[in-house]
């Protein structure tokens, strides 16, 4: 019934991998590497769906072998000088938090809330010390947890120059920059930035946002990264091919990329149906429930680097004849995305898909033992587990969600049900649970049990002597 | 901005606490203690949120300060001998997992499923070993997870003598146990085992469940509790007058303990008001949410003695003239009944009961190193940290939660949403997520990372040389 006997247990917990963090540092030479891998959206509920879809009930996830594990307390304010806690984030907040140790509001890339102020990201500071640097992500590289760890920008949806001036989804405005204009003595637009950025390696989806003109320019964003020292890269293909010496900006879709797993036949999570009686009283008539649903491969994917791909081939570029080290942050993107569209197999295919990146650093960790590995979330997401099989099923009434339920039959034959009901929008919002954090074993006597975001930004700097 | 300067955060990392706990084993002697604290419905979501009442965003719960954190995975089965998993639990088969380190289906305490076969419980095998133990919850002693550890039944609802031959609620027959009855060769209803058990102190509410006549008896079943050597206490000056060497047996409430905090003159989550037009369609017309509240004193817990106050009497008596050591299960049981409920501020206040009870533990386990000291929760909850303001408050439509929304004004001045949205019935369901995991120094090094429910049986039986 178990699934640790006690000579398991006992191995499991012998506490090899504590000495002293100084003696160590003084002990090794070579170079130093910090990679941050973020499951945006990655909490508790997710890493349990997961865990049961792709292992089972009783399996483990590469994540759970991992030495380190805590919690991570998400910090957000309002958007003036002297602002009142939010309670629940968004990925530009978060990444913030985490790429510059600054609490900032909702919906800014490394700048101060209220008063606008830019703060310099680990990304920055670590080239500037001589690390190389690299952003790996499968959403567009211009979406907000990517952008934040190199652009500096009150507004996340101003990912190009075109969207300077106005922002407008489904006919309404939501915001402009206007103030981070070139032309207002801004630095541009996210896409611009992050062409003119330091970086060594970026990839991931966003490829339309480099295709515009440059402000002030007759260039293309493109050609700007370009002539910045980018080899650009546009489809696996020329990933697999890309030169192990050359700096790289890869985007292999027009925007975020397509996610490896969806529900059959592309089912979402669907309302329960409920008979006429049911809408005169919640307790009369009956529902029926979504019929159940495997998770199938998505034909979209085809043909797009996988997350651990993109991953390789940073690292590899990365290390290749460096003797000083590097910072990467990887994100996989579309836990909460998919989420927020109320697709379960989405999520569980992207969080498999950040389990192969865990492997790749893990695998680059035993080849370079001073590389600390990190892996956590953002901020909580909307899914949850709810019971296939009501535990108020005695009583002879329909009982139910008011929210998207989804019924995955599991590959160990058991139907999980999966509840979305945070709004009645379109999309599900985030929630505000502090998240799981993981680390290797550099992160022990490192990284505490309990941590708020913005301490990762000092430990990984820490890590790297800036 | 942050919450963690370098220096504190050095001092917080360095491993004080990993010699192999072989070694330590064999250099100490004196009693060893087993202290497991259990949050009901103790999820990550219950945890922020107490945390951001209580401490603010930025502060710190009690939790936060012990050394080790992990994640505990649930096990559920169907209820037969070749069960499939079930992926969210109850408060039975989860206790039993703790208790026993068997999986079993939902509804059953310290008995398998489908064989109905009774396990041995940590309780029973601590004091057949010579060790004390003991239970206190502030639900009824007699409810699934104080029951689970010293008692034996196929269905957690069977409390005392009269619910044997049938359970009805609301009308609704919900089961029977009528093979656990006496004089079907069983052990009898959870109230006589718990009356005839080898407990020394079990302290909680309940108290209507030991009133009844036991089964072939002239007694009460407290009397067979006194004629078992229990002392029996029922007000706050009894348990406060409780003799030091004695057992005792104390219900300070009929059935669950009244909560400490509550929602502003008793106010629930509640449904936002939808206008005429917005039943048309979702995106017409206006929606009023819930006013906001506060959480005030709930007066119904005037003259209920504190978890911390029973935890105290508990450890007291439990330690007196003990030279072997105890067992010491205590539950915060409301974190999980005022979720069903939909009330924050109940869940709020009784992880503030918790906190107190850690500090109780803590303060005993500096007196006697050899207490081991894990708290943790049994099965995840419905209460979700929702946006106050909507991502999608940009969109000109009415952007609410589908379910019911509590909006608490926290001491630090801002605004916090929970939603429960996981069930149209008048109680909310549990959710599946692995729950959190802390562990007192004595924890490093016997207490891995991740871990699954029933493998805390082992390590608890493991420290005690079980």
């Amino acid at each position: 019934m178990t699934r640790l006997p006690a000579a398991a247990l006992a191995a499991l917990l012998t506490c090899t991998a504590c000495p002293a963090p100084a003696q160590e540092q003084a002990a090794n030479d070579g170079p130093r590497n910090v990679i941050l891998i973020v499951g945006d959206g990655m909490d508790e509920q997710q890493v349990t769906i997961a865990r049961n879809y792709l292992h089972g009930a009783g399996g483990e996830l590469h994540l759970d072998r991992l030495p380190l594990r805590g919690a991570m307390q998400i910090l957000t304010t309002e958007n003036n000088t002297s602002g009142r806690p939010v309670y629940v984030a968004d990925s530009a907040n978060t990444a913030t938090s985490m790429a510059t140790g600054v609490v900032t509001s909702r919906g800014r890339l490394a700048t101060t809330a209220g008063a606008d102020e830019d703060v310099p990201t680990i990304v920055e500071l670590a080239t500037a010390a001589g690390f190389r640097a690299g952003i790996v992500s499968s959403a567009s590289v211009t979406d907000a947890t990517p952008a934040s760890f190199a652009a500096h920008i009150s507004f996340r949806l101003c990912e190009n120059p075109d969207l300077m001036q106005e922002v407008v989804v489904s006919d309404i405005r939501l915001g402009d920059c206007v103030a981070d204009m070139k032309s207002s003595g801004g630095r541009g637009s996210i896409a611009e930035q992050l062409a003119e950025s330091s970086l060594h390696v970026l990839l991931g989806g966003g490829a339309k946002h480099f295709a515009p003109t440059a402000e002030g320019d007759t260039r293309s964003v493109k050609q700007v990264a370009r002539d910045n020292g980018f080899t650009v890269l546009e489809s696996e293909q020329e990933l697999a091919g890309a030169p192990v010496d050359a700096r790289l900006l890869g985007t292999f879709a027009p925007s975020t990329l397509p996610v490896r797993l969806r529900g059959e036949d592309g089912r979402t999570a669907e309302k329960p149906r409920r008979s006429f009686l049911n809408y005169i009283h919640r307790y009369l008539g009956s529902v029926t429930l979504p019929a159940p649903m495997r998770c199938e491969p998505n034909p979209a994917f085809e043909g797009i680097p996988s997350l651990q791909a993109m991953t390789d081939i940073a690292l590899r570029n990365l290390s290749h004849d460096n003797d000083k080290g590097f910072f990467l942050m990887v994100e996989s993107a579309s836990i909460d995305k998919q989420s927020h569209e109320r697709k379960p197999c989405g999520s569980i295919g992207e969080l498999q898909q950040l389990e192969e990146v865990l492997d790749s650093a893990l695998a680059f960790a035993r080849q370079q033992p001073n590389t600390l590995v990190i892996v956590t979330a953002d901020h909580a997401q909307a899914a949850q587990l709810i019971p296939e099989t009501s535990l108020f099923a005695a009583y002879p009434i329909p009982v139910f969600t008011p929210g998207y339920l989804a019924r995955i039959v599991t590959p160990e034959g058991s139907t999980m049900a999966v509840n979305y009901a945070t709004t009645t929008f379109f999309m599900e919002e985030h929630t505000g649970a502090a998240v799981p954090l993981y680390g290797n074993a550099e992160a022990l006597g490192r990284v505490p049990p309990f941590l708020q975001q913005p301490d990762l930004f000092r430990i990984s700097s820490d890590y790297l002597g800036l």
